[in-house]
């Protein structure tokens, strides 16, 4: 069956994972959960998803596409697991591989210099950072560049997976 | 453009209310989110929901199919607007239009008399109820009998939503 891999961080923004998480099983999908430790995440409205692999454990080459939501999980992953983040997203940047990512999910895209030169949007509270790393910042609800789809916030997920599902077809 | 309402009381359980909102914009529907009064409502994990209308102002005849969140909205509906509450879901048992409920959702189904007879699941606290009420109640991800699809948990919501989405086709 095909998988696709969500990575998470703690204080992750909580529809930004469980809905990617569900609509996906819903598509008949497998998805595993990847996090800078294995087992319980909280999310910053008290959620809890399980993640089933530690990052350093994930096999990115296994996978259909990635999914990087937002919240303060990029950067908690930043902190402590930025070397296999890097390593993972590599991977689906350099094959080609669908990447979602959304509200602040694009600053992991930062970190694996997958910005430049593409077009992109993000929560907009980080749109120069996306600038200052080579990006054309867009401010729509889904840009497609590729193979990246990036959204700003939560609201524009009805865009987002929209998007996201015709480049799994 | 086709439309299905969602009916939502405070303290609602959060993905209950807005995986539903979502997917249905996903898939090209118009969503309307009908409370006890019109405008914002917190759910148990603090997203905040724009009720556009008022559960008094609907009119059911308008709509595909009817969405019953669950956490504790069913039964502050039941406090505070349990007449309009029954009319808009007696429409649509009467009609055989759709019916989503899920968790404590299933509460507002006992209130309009809509269980007698039929085979459905909830959230397992109230499952007493739905057989005092004379349902027949099933431990199973979804149930579906005829037109109404009954779920017991947020993480039920991918086979939820699968089997929801079906019947709008």
């Amino acid at each position: 069956m095909a998988k696709v891999l969500i990575i998470i961080g703690p204080e992750f923004e909580d529809l930004e994972v469980l809905y990617p998480l569900y609509r996906l099983k819903e598509a008949g999908l497998e998805v595993d959960v990847a996090a800078p430790t294995r087992g319980a995440v909280n999310g910053k409205h008290g959620y809890t998803v399980e993640a089933n692999l530690a990052l350093s454990q994930v096999r990115p080459e296994e996978y259909l596409a990635l999914v990087i939501p937002g919240g303060r999980g990029p950067e908690r992953i930043r902190a402590t697991s930025r070397e296999e983040a890097v390593k993972i997203i590599s991977h689906f940047v350099k094959s080609g591989k669908p990447i979602a990512a959304i509200c602040h999910g694009p600053q992991l895209l930062i970190s694996a210099n997958a910005v430049r030169g593409r077009k992109l949007t993000s929560y907009p509270g980080i749109a120069d950072d996306i600038i200052a790393a080579g990006g054309e910042w867009i401010n729509e609800p889904v840009v497609v560049d590729g193979n990246i789809v990036t959204s700003r916030i939560p609201e524009d997920i009805p865009h987002h997976f929209r998007e996201f599902l015709k480049l799994l077809k």
